[in-house]
């Protein structure tokens, strides 16, 4: 089988790759109906994140069970499934209290960007549709498996209510569904900030009724402005640099709530200026898990349609394409086709 | 009159001090019952916070009131108040949402270890009993107006609900606090981390049911030990040090709750540590005036005795000695009677 693997600065190649097995009993190997390159996937891709070795890449699944390991129960093959980039137990103290990302057995899926991939721990990370959808709902729910569960998971940890005015910091692909989930959990304002035409054309559609292309101090000035002065209640940090989070944390009002869900790389909060910033601070890998089952029925529903993300679809052996054009933000997100 | 004043590093003398006037409308004066010594008192005293000139000192108080100016409303002559450390409006809308010490116009009380207080803001800031109160209950009510209230913002930011498992880290006079306000919400299991026997003491009969003497990793170690391995649900950051709020940090289950209401000292947090540790972080300048009326019913009623962590009485006179007596960590707090 074929798929990416990451050699190093902007080199992704489509290469011979081992098939991968069963190799514990609670393991799964499902076939993919789509694929895509996360956000997250040019950290390394820019050398931003040094990697160790040739590394097989993508993190985001859902597709068609083939074979199940001998301790799974609650999967089976030609089943439709769909699992978080963190393979979970969801049984550990830590996934019951809703924090699947960090049980204390998971484990990254990794190498998804290739026909075939194999889940750990499947009865804990998949959830299994009960019909195989149409065609048309696979990139929602692709979604799920990462991108929209992290917008969603910003949007509540930001403590976001019918009624909210909420401001999202960054117009990826994160940002712009944690302006969809904002809007579906019922923010009457919701401020993003974007300063890409086709970027703030789908932040409208989603749900935005504000945009501030400023950045920096005058973002913040922006969105004061907007909120009486005082800044939003909610502001979902979607970047994770220390420039977005001290734009995240600035244009929220004391007593109002930061979510933060984009690794952070070389940030460092000075502790005083949190303390008298008097914000509420929650984030993390988002616990795509907990979210799963409520999410696959607003898709199948067609409440959300989140799959709009994905405004360029290329088959999976151009996967380098789709890596160079989200690197120039050429594309949002890239839907690879296996 | 006189009053202390700090001149630099250890060195607070009780001095002639011009008699504080009604410099504003809404500015009342009261003349205190009581007065104390702040834990973040000793920041500047031992040189750490530099003060520019000779520093009037004190900021929670407790008395009659003497005079009040031509636009306070709620509050009269010989009425006995309580109020925060922040004056507030109450009025603005960061006091309408509960953060009154982040309110639009706040001002720090200054000055109030001495006989008689300005106190801006008058009817936003002081709340008045129904009758003056006995001279034994006067301790209890002064903590009210900071110590108190802020270890209670601690244990009610830090989620502390009836049968929660809560971490202290620091056993000053807000952390011991910390352990009284986490008893009263309902929280089970209260670890104290402490390694002085007197605070020890007082811990336990405030409802510590743990005492945790190691620091550090080894103290995490234990913390994780009494909590199944994962950590306390609930952990109040009580000193305001890089060690206390790692050890808070390091102590709490992924999903839990962090609240740090020690003004911090040189803190850096790691973004990336912070995102991946999954707790809520919530803290900075306890807004005490949103808990006043229910903490005073409380004290009114012999509910809560908080006025215990007075450990050293002093007449006023001798505020140089109540310094040096909780640098040397001999007394937990000191009450001066002016």
């Amino acid at each position: 089988m074929q798929g990416a693997v990451l050699y190093g600065p902007r080199d992704v190649r489509f290469e011979e790759r081992e098939v991968p097995k069963i190799t514990k009993p609670t393991d799964a190997i499902i076939r993919l109906s789509a694929t895509c390159i996360c956000g997250s996937d040019l950290w390394p891709y820019r050398g931003i994140q040094l990697i160790a070795e040739p590394t097989p890449m993508g993190h985001e699944y859902c597709g068609i069970v083939e074979e199940v390991g001998s301790a799974v129960k609650s999967i089976r093959p030609s089943q439709f499934v769909i699992g978080s980039f963190f393979a979970s137990e969801n049984t550990c103290p830590t996934c019951r209290t809703g924090y699947q990302s960090s049980c204390q057995h998971r484990e990254l899926v990794g190498g998804a960007q290739a026909p075939l991939l194999r889940v750990p721990l499947a009865d804990g990370t998949l959830i299994a549709t009960i019909d195989t959808p149409s065609e048309e709902l696979i990139p929602s729910l692709l979604t799920l498996s990462d991108v929209m569960g992290t917008g969603w998971f910003a949007a509540d940890v930001a403590n976001v209510k019918p009624g909210s005015t909420v401001a999202v910091v960054g117009d990826g692909a994160v940002g712009l569904l944690g302006v969809l989930a904002a809007k579906q959990m019922g923010a009457t304002r919701i401020i993003a900030m974007s300063r890409h035409e086709s970027r703030q054309k789908l932040a409208r559609e989603f749900g935005a009724t504000d945009i501030v292309t400023e950045r920096a101090d005058e973002g913040i000035a922006c969105i004061k402005e907007l909120t009486n002065g005082i800044g939003a209640e909610s502001v979902l940090e979607c970047v994770g640099t220390q420039e977005s989070m001290m734009q995240a944390m600035n244009s929220t009002r004391p007593g109002g709530y930061v979510s933060y869900v984009g690794v952070p790389h070389d940030v460092a909060l000075d502790g005083e200026q949190l303390f008298f910033s008097h914000v509420h601070l929650h984030g993390g890998p988002a616990p795509v898990r907990r979210y799963l089952p409520e999410l696959i029925e607003l898709v199948l529903n067609e409440k959300i349609k989140p799959g709009k993300v994905f405004d360029l679809t290329l088959p999976l052996d151009q996967v380098a394409e789709g890596y160079r054009a989200m690197d120039q933000r050429r594309a949002i997100k890239t839907l690879l086709c296996p």
